[in-house]
């Protein structure tokens, strides 16, 4: 197959000229004349319309051919071929795409996916349930504390905040250390294994090495942000350097310009995350509910022969909506509930317990999504 | 200075609660009784609402006080604190930024600016002239011919297409090899030293290779996109890997949440580009005079002590525009004209010499901005 598929959103009234410059922006840039002098360029390198469905006033759905001999060339190049000028482009948005198979050659998308964190896990059959350290300024004992509340109250996956980098007053390696040993230190008392889940954060160089050290102390699984460490770098770090599952932030991803469920449903995946946060409906972030179930659909649908990628709602989720939200979006869901926990301050660790409880209620003959 | 200045654009009549949202999200994104535990984070992670301005129907600009101690951890964290989660807010935007002076030991900014690329180029007083090599799809002697006549012509800067990547039809390494070979040529026959500028591509250790390799090959500045490859990565290849000037391109930077000026013109500044390449006025791209005119300003004003750097006007500039944009821009400016040149077909060399010496005319006597 000599070509992808994309399909953007174009407003305005100028519909035919603009759908016509996207295709131009996006593969090859020059006027028609020049690329015709080439015969190679004109057989691979032009891409075509297929297909243009108006979906609304002045709002049209282009599908665009785009060329894979300068698609695939690398992880970078498929982000600027589907979406790179065009992104500047006020009234174009990145709606969906469709990639032929051979693109798993260049990017086999999620190493772990649902299957291989439950595995790594030990969970199976509910959804996991996950909780976040925070926030930024806490000494390393008061992490180590509150990571041990969440531990032995049962929770599966315990994250860093966001924020949490390699801080002066608690550096990466101070940080990790304790709160790996807190987790390894609950598991031998209880049975259950809570998983650590250390931030990276930094040039790709500091990550890749905080990557491999955090993997070495034996921690089970990493956060990254794709958006602001760069896509390619995970793709990078799943290729060459983690054996460990991927958790991806969405902090910087706020282009409303690819379409929510692409970028955090797609686009992560293809690039290798074994799980993606998203901001919840009904939290902090004013998503609706399809939008979520779309994202969630997208990360466990049947695609290219990827691995599924558990779906992470989050962003101000109260602890008491475990029960809705496992019945929303099912067992193979990590629930990330952070500050409706926290606040509980002394009583952490039995909000926590009743939060993880609630949760493994509901997933009791759950049908979910 | 504990903390550094961010300040967003807040829209709907729901603001006083938006802008304290921004303000707990871009910190420590937990509720305040959690943060108020700790005396720490209490003082220097909580950040402040310092100004809110109307400036329009349901519109206001908030200034928020953000900790310097959580930013300038890592050059990642800054983006973080500017922009993570907040960018996943429809209704906020990052409208500018003010840095204490302590920012510059993470970020020292541009290695080269504008008096560096100069240097490098022989150019003194007047405009730069820049050209691409495109569209991708040529064979490697296509696009020797291309960057010959470029040469030949006087232009400066002869920089690959952004689709120029490493495909297996026409790989990095001998396209490099060759355009360098060519530039070099015509340095030895007419004692002008044009340079050729190649596209880097791929995951950070993939195109942090092709800049030692480039580097090594005599090549005398490299471009890359930073929204692309990811913003830190940029800042690395400044830092550990190059040693000479770097081509931002905006390409994957259609973030309409950040101002364009903001972006373009400080980010991209910040991170360590030499020259910044933006889509012009006239264009292909609908970008108004101020906004080019804001993000030139930016690029070159004082600021932090950093280097100034090159705007690149650019995006379907027609060759017989030089005058004007000589006179807009100013001569602390690389005029970049592709597409135009490149439908001369046969007649390359001739029409690049009349761009040229268009920019040469107009730069004698030109006041500029």
């Amino acid at each position: 197959m000599k070509f992808l598929e994309a399909t953007y959103r174009v407003t305005g009234s100028n519909f035919r000229e603009r759908i016509e410059s996207v295709l131009l922006e996006q593969t090859i840039e020059t006027p028609v004349s020049v690329a015709e002098q080439h015969p190679f360029v004109r057989e691979n390198m032009m891409g075509r319309v297929e297909q243009v469905v108006q979906d609304g006033a002045e709002s049209y759905l282009a599908t665009l051919s785009l060329p894979v001999l300068t698609a695939f060339s690398d992880p970078a190049q498929l982000l600027n071929v589907l979406f790179g000028n065009s992104s500047l482009h006020a009234d174009v948005m990145l709606e969906d795409f469709n990639l032929p198979q051979t693109v798993t050659d260049l990017l086999p998308g999620p190493r772990f996916g649902i299957s291989g964190l439950r595995e790594a896990a030990g969970v199976h059959g509910r959804p996991l349930t996950c909780s976040a350290i925070k926030p930024v300024g806490l000494r390393i004992d008061e992490m180590a504390e509150i990571c041990r509340a969440f531990g032995e109250a049962g929770v599966d996956l315990i994250k860093d905040d966001h924020y949490l980098a390699n801080q002066s007053f608690a550096t990466f390696h101070d940080r990790v250390r304790a709160c790996q040993a807190v987790v390894e230190d609950v598991a031998e008392r209880t049975g259950r294994r809570p998983i650590y889940v250390p931030n990276l954060s930094g040039t790709p160089d500091v990550v890749r090495r905080q990557a491999e050290w955090a993997q070495e102390a034996g921690v089970r699984a990493v956060m990254m942000a794709p958006m602001l460490l760069g896509m390619p770098l995970l793709h990078e770090l799943r290729m060459k350097v983690l054996d460990i599952p991927i958790l991806a932030h969405p902090s910087f991803g706020g282009s409303v310009r690819i379409k929510t469920a692409t970028l955090l449903g797609k686009i992560f995946r293809l690039y290798g995350a074994d799980a993606v946060i998203f901001a919840n409906y009904g939290g902090r972030f004013s998503y609706p509910p399809e939008v979520c179930r779309d994202i969630a659909g997208n990360l466990r649908a049947e695609w290219l022969g990827l691995n599924k990628v558990f779906p992470v709602p989050a962003g101000g989720m109260d602890a008491d909506r475990a029960e809705e939200l496992v019945h929303f979006f099912g067992n193979d869901t990590i629930l990330l509930v952070g500050g409706s926990l926290l606040e509980a301050g002394p009583a952490l660790r039995d909000k926590s317990e009743r939060f993880v409880e609630s949760v493994h209620a509901a997933a009791e003959g759950n049908i979910g999504v």
